[in-house]
């Protein structure tokens, strides 16, 4: 982001000037087009919910608590919230407190606390390969170096992981903490076994390495079996994250951050700063809505709604496009693909022309790799509508497949080196 | 914050490592004891607004469009609302498009994004003596040196800003803006004429200075007369942040911030980082209210209530306190006051026990400054209640003179320097 008409532009901070246009944001332009297919947004179907309750609960908590719901709260979040997340947790098999919560602005702003209070400039975390878009845009932001650590099919490699930690201790860095995303990964879809977290516990441990558990799925699987969390295992070591847009509705923006105390009391220290307190009229809907409304039947609704589209998506995917395409996901609203010999940034300029936007391999990695991988979301259409955007797919694949690709010269020279 | 328990200590960024415990919090807690008359607290009366309505509105709202009041938005908020926005801005001469306008979680959340596009640890902005806490806390936790400048009885004193431009200037340091409040600033109540507002600017502008201009209380000046804001004089040097917290309520969270496009970008990028996007479900009802209520009505009876407060807590204190209290402020929510020979820490601890809580003065400085004044608030409790905590401060300030204060080591070593 440079612009020599900015009166500004030698007042910005190194963080700022660096800056690069958001990737993101423009996905989300291009993909509001009225007829195109998206399969790039992870929206939840918000018009499952039972609206009319919502309505009424809203209402009645205006009229019995407006001095409570629309006035300044704790920084630390509401108390009577930061209880109710408890029991949530308890369903993953996280026994804390109240005081070991600190309610947020979306699991988002939860992680760019964690940043805040954990790195600076040129210090190093660890992340999957691929990882979440919005991570990366975090570390980004705090000019944090990102090393990406392999996955199996059981998600983050145990002896992957050691092998990164001993490569960056011989270059005498010491990673901040592992960022990592147990259960049904986003982009890639998988799920850690109980077994394969206990390992990645002890690796972290023996290395000394905080663990950053991103949680916006878990109370998601597709067969209801519900995993322990990695904070479950252990709680001095491990931040969980936690939210509410995909339990409830992302337009509440609530998350929570679960944490040991000393991080605690700086997350809530830096939580105040940016932004006083969390909005007291999404917590205390929250805390009704986890209070009067049948919200476990509202999740089984939930995950058999996204398991019918993850099937319809997955078959409509195999019939329209080569093999080697993704492997069916637990849970959670992601398919993750790969095309070997297909450059997915020239597949979505095709997919855009024929009225179809997923996001490219590229977008979940901070060193250029996934250029031949893509992610598409079963979340927000229906099946018959995510049938007919795997046909598009299938379409913009056959068209670029017709037209052979130029080698990139940047590709031949890193090919080289 | 240390604590060689933790097991993290040595993990923690610069700025995580000096986090100070946050002297507001102890206070809130300390002002939630029930009897307690809390002066301290900023929080606006949020009982006086139209209750059965903001009930029908909300449910209303979440029946027409829970599709877009419960899902993700866009990060620079929702374009309806930047719309309506630009009508409010308008009232006080800022002419600009919805293009302009970034939506944030209440200003406080402008002013840390503004922190971070433009300064690194080490950099000077320059603020009012006194000026608003919850500034000083986003400048500390970002590792912000501030350079206070002297105010007179119009707020900022433009010929104070010449000279502590020409000392920075002489030991090579450029201030990254100017923080200023110019409409009844917290603390100190003052209000800058017009002209007193092009001085600052003509200082500014031949300074090549960005000044930020923070007004969450533009549109309640007691005569009803809305003063034309500083960024309505230049649109390309003056960021506006302003906020939805004392015009309806601050439980909805909601700020903006109207900036030149360069900025623009960086702060909408660096918001997108912090938490994706602002709660929709407070945007959308905040933009309900501003079409379906008739809001300048509701304006007009917050202005009545809180002058009617002021009054009656200016009175009681003249007939409590020694001379040298407030001036009357013509809007807003403080009264700053001056106790020379007077200790206000030390009043607090003697007005906590006989019920009464304020702000000592010290809060509102970075360095050291502020020992014998204090901020109390009248927004937040009725005029029997002010005047009640209006008698409780002049016993405690009768019980402290009449107990002559240890002279403190610490205040008479700074002394001998």
């Amino acid at each position: 982001m440079r612009d020599s008409t900015d009166l500004h532009r030698e007042r910005y901070s190194i963080g700022a000037q660096e800056m690069a246009t958001s990737a993101v944001r423009t996905l989300f332009v291009k993909a509001s087009r009225p007829g195109l297919v998206s399969l790039a947004a992870g929206l939840p179907d918000v018009s499952a919910l039972p609206v009319t309750d919502l309505a009424d609960l809203t209402a009645r908590l205006l009229r019995r608590e407006s001095g409570i719901a629309l006035q300044y709260g704790a920084g630390c979040g509401d108390p009577e919230l930061r209880t109710l997340v408890v029991d949530l947790l308890a369903l993953e098999q996280i026994h804390c407190t109240a005081e070991d919560v600190l309610i947020t602005v979306g699991s988002q702003h939860g992680l760019d606390l964690l940043t805040r209070v954990f790195c600076d400039r040129g210090d190093v975390v660890l992340v999957e390969a691929p990882t979440y878009v919005g991570a990366l845009t975090v570390f980004a932001v705090h000019g944090v170096k990102v090393v990406h650590v392999p996955m199996d099919g059981d998600g983050l490699s145990p002896s992957a992981l050691r092998d990164t930690l001993s490569q960056l201790s011989i270059r005498g860095r010491v990673p901040k903490f592992l960022y990592t995303m147990p259960s049904f990964h986003n982009p890639a879809g998988v799920c850690q076994p109980p077994a394969r977290r206990a390992e990645i516990l002890d690796v972290c441990l023996a290395a000394n390495l905080l663990i950053v558990e991103d949680n916006p799925y878990g109370l998601l699987p597709f067969d209801g079996d519900i995993r322990p969390a990695l904070r479950s295992l252990n709680s001095d070591r491990v931040v969980y994250l936690g939210s509410a847009s995909k339990l409830v509705a992302p337009g509440l923006r609530i998350g929570w951050a679960v944490a040991p105390p000393g991080v605690r009391d700086r997350l809530t220290r830096a939580s105040e700063a940016s932004m006083l307190c969390p909005p007291m009229l999404s917590q205390r809907l929250l805390g009704a809505y986890l209070q009067e409304v049948d919200w476990q039947r509202q999740l089984r609704l939930f995950r058999d709604l996204y398991l019918e589209r993850r099937n319809a998506l997955l078959f409509a995917l195999a019939r329209h496009l080569p093999e080697g395409g993704s492997r069916a996901p637990s849970g959670g609203f992601y398919l993750w693909m790969s095309l070997p010999g297909t450059d997915t940034d020239r597949l979505l300029a095709a997919a855009l022309r024929v009225g179809v936007a997923f996001v490219p391999g590229r977008a979940f990695y901070a060193d250029g790799r996934g250029g031949d991988e893509l992610r598409v979301s079963f979340c927000c259409a229906d099946p018959a509508t995510l049938v007919e955007g795997a046909r598009r797919l299938g379409e913009a694949f056959n068209v670029i497949r017709a037209v052979p690709m130029p080698r990139p010269l940047q590709y031949q020279r890193s090919l080289d080196q």
